[in-house]
């Protein structure tokens, strides 16, 4: 009996985002202090028995708490939002802090610490999402950056949120001078528009035609539109939840030409398809619209092959939690509201990693390195957030998973953890579920139980991305003539 | 003071395929026992002050003491071609046993483990080169597959190695059955002999028209017809030794269909051009002639933007090791051979992992975990040595390099440890070199000198190769009701 | 009335490759010797009323009076094949001199000759089929495109027919230096080899395994093949018989590169497949296998959409005409013959107009423009025929299809006037068939009868193919000085 | 001696886009009567000698009289224009009826046909110029396309011109309802705006910045967003004045996709080049300041590429004329005006024939059916001059050109007859230039003379354009059951 740790966990089979190792994990202070064939014994240990044991779950692309629009109010806030994220195996999230237009980034900022503090159960960051470009915020962004806010996220479309191609282009050299990432939800704002327009003007609008006012076509031009400006200003971008063939094609051709241009995908482009967007007459189906839409049984095997042939960097929820019984929500209990007067967006932020893990690895479309490095491994080195987080290695948080991949059950609403009241995973059956979740040694997540405490999250400042070349460190093998 | 290990590295600076990490490193009977902050002290430290540590390097394509041809002997036998490799932090070599016209496949094996035999300083696997398809030697490969040989290597020109397209189809059929992975040298046989012939009787000798009698598209060619077998027959295959953009965008366009292709590049796509072919009359360019050969500094690009993009799963060095003082090797000296009658192939294997970790890690065009991928963890994953070799894990053989990134020298043939009379690279700049390199626990190489101990290498019987999705293992989840 | 002509169609409305225009056609010794808004009359006139009037079709591919081959007879011979041509508005048709291995090519001709001398109704060219390479084959080439003889077939499957690589470029070559058209067959051959083999072990002998033994990677790849030694040889070359989607990318990725490749494609492609090669015990499907065999419905959009695109440059039969009540040919009556034992091929040389007139032109897909490009002034052009035969312009060949374009009607084959015992458009429905076909001034079909003389057809010796830019005649603007 | 004919041209060798012929040319009241080996005779003819006749060119792209900007104006009226596009082998031009912000579309039209009227000495028709969509523009719209105004031509960039993407959308759908062909000017505003901005505070203000501040990145982007529009809408479109590789791809990638995408190239992107932009204070380069810019050689062979391969349809001069001396315009003298403050564009219309003759037809680039095909044919077909214009046909009107193709010389501006003060061609060679222009069946150049009667051209109203598929025409053949 030693005190060197405070927490062994025994005969883990690890993975990590290259590596598949048997070790015990010895954890002090939260961190992970050491990896060996027999470290002993302490006075916490949890014997893995030779399961899968994978870095927590870091989501890079969840929304919690935004303000209202239209009268809709987010479900999820930073409580039950990190509450439904740790019961499913996600140990850090990075929602988004909103600049309202007319505010300043650094007010935003405050007001997404005010909603988080001390409220959340797991460890968060920030992305800003830019949505009025001036001198004064552009000015405001290498001190944001300086501070740990160093990814931002810019819409090609919604009326309230988009940004033009000048101001684009300006917040992507900003970016390139002071080492931001900038992530780019990519749709076509006014092919949308005029496609909506004749939609409903045609008397069409049930929540199938979400879907055809948004075709793959939108989100290919855009998609080449950001690329083009990317390789204008010379700096990397993320297009994220990409959603199919024609969006794949531009990104693998800007790849392949040397552009450093990365890509999102998430569970309901793997999930989800036109099928789920219902019939002409199909009012629930609202629960299923988010953008871009779900798309046909082609274009999701394509995302997977995406995902086979590491088009995707990173896999992340979009979780936008809206309830089907809010009246400004998905509100579609015995009402048939337009498809684009809908809050747009469903949850998955619980259900994201065991949907992989069933439906990817365990159905050997993805190893389980390539699961760790999307879900875990990149999203912490895109944002900045490696090596604290993002792997099962010496030095870094003890955010861990311990799998049960033995435990077959289909989704259901009533098992989540969200405020939301469904999803639209609903009655999608998985195979495996974490049986213990691990934050900072902490365990949060044991026997299907939430062991979580509100307010023991931390803020995590992020370093710069590193999605590129990073510079090599400096040596020990210092010359004398040198 | 303890006895739980044999040897420990201290203040590591780890690279993994896929993490960073500052651990000490605990070995225990040539294994990796033990990763972790402080690990205490044992009768054997070395302190590694926080300089990289990197797993040894793996040269999947190397050849050594194979067959004399046309009267050149190899100037390397497994003693000095391993040797050369230690000395330049290769710890693993898998060269090839190749079948000889009329031979079975087990007795080619059986010969190059006598070559082999106590005169390797590092561990070894074997590849088979298969010359000579019939139903005899195709049905030894289940067996030999089951023996640990899982790699074979075919070739589409020479005419004394070259493979029918029906011999590849029912080479490839067996390889799927048996789980083996198939190699290809892909250079379209016709088109070299009919534009040689058209060089040779214009009087066209020089080295240079090397290069002009296998161009771009003669690789190309070769390459879509070896993608197109292998979607037939549904089989992963390694496209070795890759040059340049036209055969790149054949691999690409393979892998965006899905299909499993795999590809290898090597220093000399990287670091020789023509020019390094010579002029009309520059017959010491001789050194040089390798196929496919050298590109313009154009395909050099296109090369490394493969090895960015990850499109190169491998990095080897084609190691083929002929003397240019051999009178019917490289046979240059004073004499004029025609480009079509030189010993076809130049070495490599010691200045394969200086040469990248200096222009590719340290000019900031490839990361480490990049580097460790292509030189070593991929290596072993794809020829069925990992977990075993190539990663810094629990479990894993210790083999281990120190870098010394401080150290610029020019490459010269009088540094390197082969038993060739020349090196390709003379004259080219590193940075780096390694400053310790450890096979099994034990010490090498250390302060520029060789300490390694003739026969000390083990042979390593190959697993089945997993380049495509693993099968999870089993869980302990059992649930009583399955 | 004048004798300036022997006949003028009055009212005609004239399509050629590029021009619409009304006007009479005024002929005389067979050849057009006037356009204009009113020719005045003479002895012989046609009122047209206004109905389009086409250049006669020029069937580049058909196969006539070839030899015995595993005892199954060719059904047409000159006289029934130059008949049924007729028929269907074909007013030249330039069927195959076959090389028998072993055989010169003068005497493959001079068979030819001896089948088709005074046997033909209409004009006839010969291409001649390479199956057997060597240096004196190659020898005759020169004098044999001298003599008329410019395009040659060759083919890289079937046992019998099948160049090596190493002919294919040597013919090539030869086809360079002295200006001849190769025209290639390009199937994998080794790859079906392969599949028959499999799906014969494995008891699949119906037709419909045809299809899968020929699956569409085994034209992409012979495609590709046959483009690379194009390049490398640098000559224009022909693929025949385009199938589908794959070979035509292949096809547009070369001529992007501007390589000049040239593409024919047949009405079984546009109006067969798969589906036409039955189901499981549909052995009548035997009256479908060609090769390559008819696809996927998307298949043939993708060959009406390159058609649209001018990607092809010419439309032929393959007119291949085996009877099914020959026990030796299609043979199935009451047989179930192995798919790869069914005699290979299928007629169309008299539905090839009326089939694309009518849901080509009639159903928009094609401009009539088109439609006289692909079907007769492109294969004149591209066979050295031109400007001879190919259009209606002053001094061509009086070779003229007037057009029923009201004329709807089910194929079938009793209204054929071929020597085969079915059609494989049985059924199928078409809107237009020639009210008049005119071959040097005679008519030749009017009021839904023939009016051929027999042995009326003459031999045309070609010129040298004009597929690439042509040379600019001598000026009559010769400056002194110069 | 008869009256049948107001004159003949004997021994004419005819190009038409499809065809050659040798024929005499019968001329009665402005149009082409008759064609034929041997017309009679008439009061005037004019003896060809065999020399090429091709149809009148037809100008797709020209700007007179454009309204004052930036207080500059245009150098070529009605007049001098139409009489320079005579002198080089022009028969009709179709300017461009600009739209000012505020005005309605019938106003501009009504503004330039006062510009026009009895001041041309050719043929004209009118593109108009859409710069102010709003609800009443786009209802004047059908009035307009059946009053003969059928293209019209819309920008991506300049601030006073350009349409929103949303304008751009609403456009193109009136133009498919209406039939109407839209022409686009595709290069990505912001992104040129950018560059601008950045180079101008970098001090770059000469000519050469120009190239600088519109890369071939801004105009593949502007073209796949005006592709994807046409894809939304599906309508046929024309990308204007196509200038190299990356837009090119863009264009094919459609074509191939099935998509009506029609694209246009100009001179200066065969005969300029990036070097013709000049040093860095070179500012008599402000002569070859057009939009998009010349490229670079590479791009140059990939232009003469696409028209080898018929991915352009139209060829046009884009004659934009600004004096070099007039102080608002090309402004250089001892000046150094900033690159953007530049009057943009360069006068072609009287060069751009004999140019592509020369390096296209005599240089064997091009196929002289080519030739006609682009510079006339087409131009009538897309713009609904066909069949009135665009050929040597039957009914066709009679505008013809005779070439001299011995007629080697250097362009210099003191030949031509714009009212320009320079030529960028300034220097080039040509080798063939018009012997004789003959518009509607009257000489207007001869002998190197001008021989035009002011306002002889007529008005001409066009049809709508076919660039698609075309009707039928009704048929003769009408049967009773019908």
């Amino acid at each position: 009996m030693n005190n060197q740790f405070d927490l062994i966990i025994k005969n883990a089979r690890c993975a990590t985002a290259a590596d598949i190792f048997s070790a015990d994990i010895g954890i002090k202070d939260g961190t992970i202090k050491a990896l060996g064939k027999d470290l002993g014994s302490c006075d916490d240990e949890i014997d893995a028995k030779g399961a899968w044991v994978t870095p927590g779950g870091i989501d890079g692309h969840c929304h919690f708490a935004e303000p209202s629009k239209n009268g809709v109010k987010m479900a999820d806030d930073f409580t039950s939002g990190s509450r439904s994220a740790a019961c499913g195996g996600t140990t850090t999230v990075i929602p988004f802090a909103v600049q309202q237009r007319g505010q300043t980034l650094k007010d935003a900022v405050a007001d997404y610490h005010r909603k988080a503090n001390k409220q959340s159960y797991i460890d968060y960051a920030f992305h800003i999402i830019i949505t009025d470009v001036n001198e004064q915020v552009l000015q405001e962004l290498p001190d944001l950056i300086n501070e740990g806010y160093t990814s931002f996220k810019i819409y090609m479309t919604y009326d309230d949120m988009k940004l033009s191609d000048s101001d684009i282009i300006k917040t992507l050299a900003v970016a390139r001078e002071h080492g931001a990432l900038i992530m780019v939800h990519a749709e076509s704002s006014d092919c949308i528009t005029w496609l909506t327009e004749r939609l409903l003007s045609a008397g069409h609008t049930a929540p199938k035609y979400h879907a055809e006012s948004r075709p793959m076509l939108v989100e290919r031009e855009a998609t080449h539109r950001a690329i083009t400006f990317a390789e204008l200003v010379d700096v990397p971008i993320l297009i994220v939840h990409v959603s199919g063939r024609e969006a794949i094609e531009q990104i693998r051709w800007a790849q392949n030409k040397g552009l450093k241009i990365y890509a999102e995908t998430c569970p309901q482009y793997l999930f989800l398809s036109t099928d789920d967007l219902g019939g002409e007459d199909d009012y629930e189906a609202t629960k299923c619209i988010c953008s871009p839409p779900p798309r046909d049984p082609d274009n999701q095997r394509i995302v997977w092959e995406g995902l086979q042939s590491d088009n995707f960097s990173i896999f992340s929820s979009d979780h936008a939690p809206f309830s089907y019984a809010d009246p400004n929500g998905k509100q579609a209990e015995g009402k048939k509201p337009s498809f684009n007067k809908v809050a747009n967006g469903i949850p998955g932020v619980e259900t994201r990693l065991p949907l992989l893990f069933s439906h990817g690895v365990m159905s050997n479309k993805l190893n389980i390195e390539q699961f760790v490095q999307i879900t875990s491994t990149n999203v912490a080195k895109m944002y900045g957030l490696y090596p604290q987080k993002g792997s099962i290695a010496i030095g870094a948080d003890a955010d861990l998973v311990i799998w049960d991949d033995q435990n077959s059950q289909k989704i259901t609403n009533d098992k989540l953890h969200h405020a939301v009241d469904y999803t639209p995973y609903e009655g999608i059956n998985v195979d495996a579920w974490p049986a213990i979740t691990i934050n900072r040694g902490k365990i949060i997540w044991q026997d299907n139980q939430f062991h979580g405490t509100v307010g023991n999250g931390h803020f995590l400042p992020c370093q710069k991305p590193t999605p590129a070349r990073p510079k090599v460190h400096s040596s020990p093998f210092k010359r004398e003539a040198e």
